[in-house]
């Protein structure tokens, strides 16, 4: 019975039709172009692009996502957007979102 | 000859014609329905809306402008952006861009 159980739960956890989990890791690698603008650590280093550091995975994906298709319109995203697949996208979603961010007093 | 000179010296730092100057105070009392998804400081609540903490002022107001344009789309957004004024868009970005913000060691 154990084998069986334990395809059950593996389904029932999502994992045998689910894509490979997001990687931070190789999110970061992937983020090699990003850094020109938006920093190594995702702080943007340029006044018209935002930070990224400890922003919510979800945004980073939804933003990348409709920067991909055209419904989010920038030109430099649109480039770099395009090529990027649903697991790369999760993966920079990733690693942007494992950056913590903390806030100062306001000056 | 200093009356004249000083009428030019205003003119050409372009304080006669230039709107009021950014006031992040009057920012700081516009964003008070913003605080509900984008945090008192600037740090989001909801995994859907970003951070705004220590954005650059110029990235908040454009994308402010085309929020308010219907360029940018977001249900949510579209209705925040619609009644603002440039000036009360200018107060918004000075605020966000106030408050300083520190990355930590990725998770």
């Amino acid at each position: 019975m154990f084998p069986v159980l334990g395809v059950v739960v593996a389904l029932g956890s999502g994992m045998a039709f689910q894509a490979q989990a997001a990687d931070a890791k190789a999110g970061q690698v992937k983020a090699g172009l990003c850094v020109t603008c938006h920093g190594a650590y995702g702080l943007s280093t340029m006044p018209n692009a935002p930070h990224l550091a400890g922003q919510p995975a979800i945004y980073i994906e939804e933003q990348l996502k409709q920067y991909r298709s055209g419904k989010r319109a920038n030109e430099v995203m649109a480039v770099m957007a395009k090529p990027l697949t649903d697991q790369e996208i999760e993966n920079l979603a990733a690693w942007y979102a494992s950056i913590p961010i903390e806030v100062g007093k306001p000056h």
